[in-house]
């Protein structure tokens, strides 16, 4: 019977409200075999902690402070964005992983992370079979956008969903309530960037024709700016009100992001991002309604608050 | 004994979580004491229900729906800004006032709101009188900046405090979590034109030295770019990172408000709103440092899910 192996678990990537109990699982798991596996190390900062040596021993930390991570957003060992390219390219660093693995009597490797990380995580296992020290990789699914391959629901996403699908009928409400004196256009901007899946969530608010979103826009659909005023126009006429659910990624037929559109501070500065500015300005100078935009930004991926039981 | 009277119950400006539970409580209790106390009527839109006699009469609705505005945020009557001005100036306003009531036989008047409304609470109760048709006013308070002279913690803002708190954490944990390689500079905007009480909420969220926010920037407290970048800077390099919660109304020592410093879109429109974006841009342009920021807007006060136990 071989020696009994350490584990080694880092977290990728932008961090979500439930990656942590992503980890407390591993943990938990591992300690509850004692027999089969040893001390789990995380990297600090993520696959960097390994490149670095910088490594966390987890059997340090209490049963209580380990069972904690399940309910607290964001990555607690630390998460980098840090793409190891292919071997041939990056030959050092799986070198120097392997080495470090080998170092810490590393035989499992969890990496908590998107579709690059698990690609990582495949190259990292044929890699050390190569070197003659196999390790065995697991990787584990975590994004917001949805976006793994072959994954239906990824852990991560359906948190987002919720918080975007409540936030965006308890604002409607609001709007609503008021709209025959005042906002009568709102928009929220949520993640995704080349996804559209958590503004798709935001549809879950509506529950009758009428209801809130009305309008949801997508990476993945060109955006067309005369539709989308017509819609808008549309929607208050009909409805009073209309609210407008956008992906950060929204964008035109030739690919240029909405939120790159040029706008320039006092001194004529590029300002960045916002998508929902843009929009609010668009429909302001189009047909003069009144508006209140939100950009939900990290508040949407680390509400741990109200995160799904399809995650947690 | 007098013969029983009806009430009669209006919503007045922006909105909150919990403005619905404090209509719930008038209808309920109004129904508790039939004796005393004929229908509830409430406004159609506010107090524009009453000048245009679009009165709702609640006692149509069940048990059930109105025990369910406890937890339905926004304004279920419908809500408006609409400012009675002196008696003196709007005479015809007031006439109108009494003579709907009179006709629908009101005896009573809720009317739930801010500083403005509690003023015209009390203007109706005296020109009631003069008009020797006397009705009893009450008002409610409402706000969630916090504001109202008298009252100490106004139904409304502990829910948003406690939202911007959590939020405020949430948040905080993420940034630290990816700080090392990539965002380091957070920005909150949170609502509060005239009054800081709601960014001073998002204090709660720290527990010791170090912890978010690390910068809260008032509406009362003069801005001052400086002062404020060498902060930024001294934050990142002690911490790591640096979360900003700032008021909407942050604004120089001259009254100007930050989110008017002049940003223009790409055909030179002035582009309105979003002090949160300004400041991201400073620090960005000033110390180079990656940022995000997140606009809450109607979101804070609209979270029913997360209100607090100090409201409802």
């Amino acid at each position: 019977m071989p020696a009994k192996k350490n584990a080694f678990y880092a977290q990728s990537g932008g961090v979500t409200s439930v990656i942590n109990a992503s980890a407390c699982g591993v943990i938990e798991t591992a300690r509850r075999h004692k027999q089969q596996i040893g001390k789990v190390f995380a990297g600090n900062n993520g696959i960097i902690g390994a490149l670095q040596e910088e490594l966390i021993d987890t059997s340090k930390e209490s049963t209580k402070a380990i069972a904690a991570l399940r309910h607290t957003p964001s990555g607690a060992f630390g998460s980098c964005r840090y793409k190891l390219k292919g071997i041939e390219e990056n030959l050092a660093e799986y070198k120097r992983l392997v080495e470090v693995f080998k170092a810490h009597d590393i035989g499992y490797f969890f990496y908590n992370g998107g579709g690059d990380s698990q690609d990582t995580t495949n190259k990292v296992a044929e890699f050390s079979q190569q070197q003659g020290y196999p390790i065995q990789c697991i990787g584990i699914p975590k994004t917001v956008d949805n976006d793994l391959p072959i994954t239906d629901n990824c852990p991560g996403f359906g948190s987002v969903a919720k918080y975007v699908a409540v936030s965006t009928r308890e604002a409607a409400f609001d709007v609503a309530s008021m709209c025959a004196t005042s906002t009568k256009v709102f928009v929220l901007e949520v993640m995704g960037r080349h996804a559209g899946w958590i503004a798709a969530a935001s549809a879950l608010a509506a529950e009758k024709e009428g209801d809130a979103p009305h309008i949801i826009l997508f990476p993945e659909i060109a955006f067309n700016r005369d539709k989308f005023l017509r819609k808008v126009d549309s929607c208050v006429k009909k409805y009073g009100y209309c609210v407008i659910v956008a992906s950060e990624g929204a964008q035109t037929a030739d690919g240029k992001f909405l939120s790159d559109a040029g706008s320039r501070d006092a001194f004529g500065h590029v300002q960045l991002g916002g998508v929902a500015p843009v929009l609010a300005n668009m429909v302001k100078d189009a047909l003069g309604y009144k508006y209140h935009w939100a950009v939900a930004d990290y508040l949407q991926r680390a509400a741990r608050h109200i995160a799904s039981k399809t995650d947690v």
